[in-house]
């Protein structure tokens, strides 16, 4: 009984497309969660957002710490055993392709909108495709299988628009004021270094 | 030859007496380092004055941010099995502290300046002690051994003064925004969770 109603629980993951450690995250919190009997629910949001409402700012946009990230991004993918790349300009504007997941999530369900995370954040950390682009992220949609007029016209929609919306309301509502964070059980974790915590978190419970 | 030129270097270890990642990294840094036939070098700095640098504030000073942070604090001294506390005033004052250990580093060498180092720390975190008070501190010094007469003498010292603020400096020239801050071979790594990418790197060289 209490292992059924575990089985039954879901690591909350949120994510921006142009964050780098919510890129290393991505690939491995699946697995993660698989090993210990979770699903994950993925939700995309607006790093400038969230930040906003804690008053904070991207690492990159301060001195000295700028190139330290710069390094750090890099070399925890490389410990991950991930490829990297960043885009010439970054950070990128990410609300279209942050639409077309909500879209995928609320149509077609949570893996089709996990696959979309991982195609957009795998473009734009492997390949460095700035998809803020319109013609970057259509290609990336069509690639992906999607129609990509179909796409262009989500990313236009304001009702898709407002998903979004609501989805970083929900999110400062949960506590997230960077990417990516995590919540478990109602424990929040930000950071790609929090795994070791997380995965001690589910296997052996709160500590 | 190679091994011989590589047990013979340090690891640059620089924290504040008021960082909780400080703490728990100081508990673990000097096990770690011995495990890989390193030592380690402690630098006592402000974090005050490397934020100026930065132009970055604590991660407490944010809103959302804040409530975060306390309560990653206590869970990442409980991860690494270590008891935890919070003075009721925080961040305090660590000037004083910090003379201290230089004073102790330039007279007495690095094992004694570690060893306050890590009586500071447990003070702080473990007993939720404010050492930024004179009684407090004098305290410290006596139960450690010192002369609290004479440790106040060296706070109040120029010379000294001096000495952290050059430390300081240092510790700016090289890269260091926050703390726990480490650099091995010429490598920086910041934050207690970049523990697993510091023993990565010890074992087999960079990645």
């Amino acid at each position: 009984m209490q292992r059924g109603a575990r089985l039954d629980r879901r690591i909350d993951f949120y994510f921006d497309f142009s964050s780098p450690y919510s890129y290393v995250a991505n690939e491995w919190v699946g697995a993660l969660a698989a090993r210990h009997g979770r699903r994950v629910r993925r939700h995309a949001i607006l790093l400038g957002v969230t930040f906003q409402a804690a008053e904070l700012k991207s690492p990159v946009s301060y001195p000295i710490k700028r190139e330290y990230s710069v390094r750090d991004f890099a070399r925890s993918a490389r410990f991950e055993g991930l490829p990297y790349a960043m885009p010439a300009s970054f950070p990128i504007p990410t609300q279209n392709a942050a639409r077309v997941f909500w879209w995928l999530a609320d149509t077609r369900g949570d893996e089709a909108a996990a696959a979309w995370a991982t195609a957009g954040l795998r473009a734009v950390f492997t390949r460095g495709e700035p998809i803020g682009e319109r013609d970057m992220l259509r290609a990336l949609a069509a690639g992906h299988g999607l129609d990509p007029d179909e796409a262009e016209r989500v990313w236009n929609d304001p009702a898709w628009k407002e998903r979004l919306k609501r989805a970083n309301e929900q999110a400062i509502a949960a506590g997230v004021f960077g990417a990516p964070f995590f919540v478990v059980d109602g424990e929040p974790f930000w950071g790609n270094d929090r795994k070791p915590q997380i995965e001690r978190w589910l296997a052996s419970g709160p500590f």
